[in-house]
């Protein structure tokens, strides 16, 4: 017998192991608990066109659910997408009474709740907001924003350097430093870097396993940013081990500069069905990126050593003065190997247009 | 009733007050038990020319001194100098026990603990001696190598700039890390900073409580590093507050480039009584101080703002390429405020003379 307190701490960890295989779809943990309180079955939303938490849960707890409660993280969902409704499955099964994190922003998903009070379902919702938004934030902030959540990674030293003198750059960082970027790689759903990254370092920007070069079975899109098609017909990142775009200007569209437009490239990733984007770098694209206000957070990798010269992390952020510099909250510190990851969200700038909410109008 | 390890647990915190006032001297503490185990006097070696911390502790204890035990984190001392030697003093007041963390290095001092034991006393060493050591790092470091114990301090942004593109740089780092970096001058002998940061910042130099501005009692020496006497006459650096020494290289001696020598820099300060020294930058002087190994611990303040341009934090530190990055182990990180601080000790590199150990021979 847990509390529902409890039983929803578990749906939010449940939800997380679908982070990276989901979208467009949110992460989603369920958990059913039988009229004495006990867990009859348990859920987490896989991956886009499989079975939604609740229905995984359902069918684990079969006659069992009963009379039962249903903690979930998300609003169950009232349309009838690829996997039916949510909500008149939790109905037809019996139960009495739907305990709910956080409410569904979108509008072919939302109603969820209202249609399960209609059946003389109990509805309760905000238990445990913070933590189940906290883990659904790339999609949820997607969602309302109309363009992918964009996390943009750097590894550098201690001294903000991320090559010597002589442009070499391997490695900065740690091995364990490194899997773990395949680790926040395998959380995304696209991977973006310039066509000088390309050019300089040819990447493959691929999940894989370090120790045994394996492939992850699920890969990311890779997004090259190249204006022109500069990326060589030999680039790694054309190689068949992912799916890859070469977004040039022609396709996606240009800014003044003439470069590509990266607000119009974010769109165009969404309706691909991207919720999650990793900015891989480098220093002029992120520095774009900053620039437009189009980063959500910032993963830095840094490593305790010292360069004094050669390339900077970061150029050209359209920062001129210390009022201007851009500001961020550290919200993580974890030491990873002999190196130090720092997480930290970018504050909005005053100047910035209030968030778009395309659903809640 | 206190065990010896606990005793000693708090003699390392009692000799932790002394940290900036007691050079060229080490901090001690000390501990008395009584027979019976009980803590009959405590102190701490608390200024150069002052009592050690021995004396302190026996003046506390009188009579109740007799049969017991004194817990000290240095060795006690044998020679006769402005306080008379502490292995008599415990003599004479019937100690039967002595407990040591740490043996002093020093040819003049040590000896303590075999005059002790010539009079019967028991000696125990080595008890929490890695805690001792680290309580005083900087005074073990600076005896062992005949030069003082730097540390390199340094604020930047994430992306390690220590200032934007037109130069502004007030301020990068928050208020409670600007106090903090007040503490840590506290704890050092001398302040060092290059004629280029006082011809662009004119700073002062000096410890304050940035409240309300008033001066710490004990000011570290100012020293600007400054090879050709360019330190205007009317600089803060050269007000009342503190001591200030211009050194050039003149005065000091130049190395091939005609630039103050480091290396006879800190061996002058030496002489002087300096053994702890706080080098605040900026990154010319910075870099040639890492350049020439004479750096051993590093302190940066980093506020989570992104500049994208400006002036690095750090140059010229004699690395080319990735391979000769100089590596640093971190040690503490701390949140003060919205800013982050990093500890991190220096590695030795392996081209480096193995440390002279003066007095050891
Ligand atoms: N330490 C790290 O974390 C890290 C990560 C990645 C890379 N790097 C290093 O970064 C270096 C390459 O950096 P980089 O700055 O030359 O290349 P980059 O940032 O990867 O690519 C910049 C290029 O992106 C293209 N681009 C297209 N649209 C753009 C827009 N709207 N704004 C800005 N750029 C746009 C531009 O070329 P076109 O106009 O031709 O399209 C531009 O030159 C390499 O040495 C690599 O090793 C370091
Ligand atoms: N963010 C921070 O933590 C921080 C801290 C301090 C300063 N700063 C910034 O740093 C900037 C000033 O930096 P800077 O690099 O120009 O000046 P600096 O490092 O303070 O001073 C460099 C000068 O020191 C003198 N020097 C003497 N002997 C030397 C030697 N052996 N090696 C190297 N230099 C020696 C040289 O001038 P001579 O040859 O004429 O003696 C040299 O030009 C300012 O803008 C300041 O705001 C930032």
């Amino acid at each position: 017998m847990v509390t529902e307190h409890e039983a929803m701490g578990r749906a939010v960890a449940l939800a997380a192991r679908g982070l990276g295989t989901t979208s467009p779809n949110p992460v989603v943990g369920c958990l059913l608990l039988g009229p004495d309180g006990d867990v009859v079955g348990e859920g987490f939303h896989a991956y886009a066109g499989g079975p939604h938490a609740e229905i995984v849960a359902l069918a684990q707890a079969g006659k069992r659910a009963r009379g039962g409660t249903a903690v979930v993280t998300l609003e169950p969902c009232n349309h009838t997408g690829r996997t039916g409704p949510c909500a008149q499955a939790l109905i037809a099964a019996g139960i009495t009474r739907v305990v709910i994190a956080v409410d569904d922003p979108t509008p072919v998903a939302a109603g969820g709740a209202a249609t399960l009070r209609g059946a003389g379902v109990e509805v309760v919702t905000g238990v445990r907001r913070a933590e189940a938004e906290a883990g659904n934030v790339a999609w949820l902030t997607a969602v309302r924003r109309g363009r992918p959540y964009v996390t943009w990674k750097y590894a550098a030293t201690l001294d903000g350097r991320s090559a010597a003198a002589d442009g070499t750059s391997m490695w900065i960082t740690s091995e364990p430093a490194r899997a773990d970027v395949h680790r926040l790689r395998s959380t995304v759903d696209a991977i973006l870097a310039g066509v000088g990254t390309v050019l300089a370092d040819d990447p493959q920007l691929t999940v894989r396993d370090l120790r045994d070069g394996s492939l992850a079975i699920k890969q990311p899109l890779r997004v090259v940013v190249d204006s022109l098609g500069r990326t060589p017909q030999k680039a790694r990142v054309r190689d068949a081990a992912a799916g890859t775009w070469i977004a040039t200007a022609a396709a996606v569209g240009a800014g003044p500069d003439g470069r590509v437009d990266l607000s119009a490239l974010l769109t165009a990733l969404y309706a691909r069905g991207v919720r999650a984007a990793l900015l891989e770098g480098g220093p002029t694209l992120a520095g774009a990126f900053l620039a437009a206000g189009l980063v959500d957070r910032v993963v830095g990798y840094v490593a305790p050593k010292l360069l004094g010269d050669g390339r900077a992390a970061l150029a050209g952020a359209g920062v001129t003065t210390i009022a201007e510099a851009l500001d961020l909250d550290l919200t993580d510190l974890e030491r990873i190997g002999p190196d130090l990851r720092l997480t930290a969200i970018v504050r909005p700038k005053p100047s910035d247009h209030p968030a778009r909410h395309p659903y809640s109008e």
